[in-house]
């Protein structure tokens, strides 16, 4: 059973949602109505030896990413983070109490606030974290709105973060960068908050690598995308270290925390006017269901991307 | 180093609370306002072995459990559950799963919808529940308003939950009420609410055991309490099982998730008018700030309750 599986079953076993529930589990986060206010609501749950290596990350670095990743659902909804509640378990209750300052410091960074959580003596290293985040114009961007014409768009950079571990794992020294964008995601919230005020179609966030969040965006949408190679955002050092393997590393390495957007071409061209990080067009939606990728037009098969239960 | 102080070294990390956090971490929820309406918010996380005993609770159990923990802490604030996120780890794939299922059976036990939550391998199973609920009257009880004068009473009754456990340690048969207490709590909703639109001072539910929780309430409120274990509500069953020390551990086994409340005496008596289960006195609310118990008199000294790094 694959953790897919495991959350269709689980979706099967929901009841129907109370009228306050605009969006049930299925996005990047569910949509909920509080009064007058439109809130979004996910959580992420980070273990030891499973999403992160043992010794190599810092509790601190580990409860800081436990909030960034669910920061970037929120901003994968157009919604500005507001709060979480943490709960954190490890072995020692020194690591506890770190990870806890990792927490704080990423509530900190993303002017988020703490509300409340649970400490725990467990085996492993444990961090989860459940965000709340308001969506300001009251429309939150969905992964289900993208039609065939529109152009697909990323964020910043690819394959930057599976090139961190990729260097923390070899313990290649030289390429900082990498590794601080492996442990310490930078979710793009002021992006994604442009990108729904101007209306883009459909967005979700990279967590787990271009080829299988695509995948998610089309099954939502029922529509399929072809996506370029050669047009990926990848950056110098990531091809220095992954060598002729760069473009399908930044395919599928997951974690980069960077925005997947469908929109028309306008909207995209107005939206990179608007923010400071590189937005660039990957490719585009067509009819269908596949998520097909090519170089520069000779077709790549065999891109998958991560799955907890099958690693 | 001991959980309350990583709790207390958290605490000590948090910034200032933006306007709309009413209380802060520190009470069983944390109190917020969205809008016009009145929301607390907490977060419990279970872990094998450490809450639970590993080949003797299903994961249905466990899940059960989890969102039922949670609930207590919302009833103790005179809340109405309404929403939580769930992630849950294990081994293998199917365990989430079945936990996933508890889960869902203890949302529709206690009407709360699940908005979302993450599904991931672990080493041991392991579910972090975080909860929403609504305070219908816009006034949550608070751990800190207890005042001398007050008396202290109990809901339901005490030690069931650490019988059940004991008889599920020594493969005891017989004793399927008492296990089931363990496995699945009834947090006190509506007994909660109706102490809440009674005005009570103070209210807190058992979690870590009558002793460690008054403790709490009392260190909140700047009080202290005198409890008379004779006055402690212990079903036959419990006695049956555990003989002499049945009062010893009504007063100290954890996980009952009954409400402990202090409030005046006129108040206590109209609220055992209102609710169903037994409304039992079982104390008073003291100057200064010891809690202290006695047995019909005679002192009785070295109660105290559950710490996660201790034990």
């Amino acid at each position: 059973m694959r953790e897919l599986d495991v959350i269709r079953a689980i979706g099967g076993l929901l009841p129907a949602a109370p009228e306050e529930v605009l969006v049930p589990v299925g996005d990047d986060c569910a949509v909920v109505r509080f009064g007058e206010a439109v809130w979004v609501a996910a959580a992420d749950m980070l273990v030891e030896g499973h999403h992160f290596l043992p010794g190599r990350t810092s509790p601190e670095d580990v409860g800081y990413k436990a909030v960034a990743v669910n920061v970037s659902d929120v901003a994968a909804m157009g919604g500005v983070p507001r709060f979480v509640l943490c709960s954190g378990g490890a072995p020692e209750a020194e690591a506890v109490l770190r990870c806890f300052r990792g927490v704080v410091e990423a509530c900190a960074a993303f002017g988020v606030y703490p509300l409340g959580g649970d400490t725990t003596r467990a085996g492993a290293l444990t961090v989860d974290v459940a965000i709340l985040g308001e969506v300001p114009g009251g429309e939150p961007v969905l992964r289900s709105g993208a039609v065939p014409g529109d152009l697909l768009a990323v964020t910043g950079e690819l394959g930057t973060a599976a090139a961190g571990l990729l260097a923390l794992q070899r313990g290649e020294g030289g390429f900082g960068r990498l590794v601080r964008r492996h442990l310490r995601p930078e979710p793009r919230v002021r992006e994604g908050l442009e990108a729904a005020l101007l209306g883009v179609h459909a967005m979700i966030d990279l967590s787990d690598g271009l080829a299988t969040d695509a995948g998610h965006l089309c099954e939502r949408s029922g529509v399929g995308c072809r996506i370029d190679l050669l047009r990926l955002p990848v950056a110098g050092d990531v091809r220095r270290l992954a060598g002729e393997d760069a473009e399908v590393l930044a395919a599928t390495g997951g974690e980069d925390y960077e925005l997947l957007i469908s929109a028309p071409e306008q909207t995209l061209q107005e939206l990179a006017r608007r923010i400071s990080v590189p937005l660039t067009v990957v490719g585009e939606v067509v009819e269908g269901g596949e998520v097909s990728f090519h170089r520069g037009g000779e077709p790549v098969e065999g891109l998958a991307g991560w799955d907890h239960f099958r690693a």
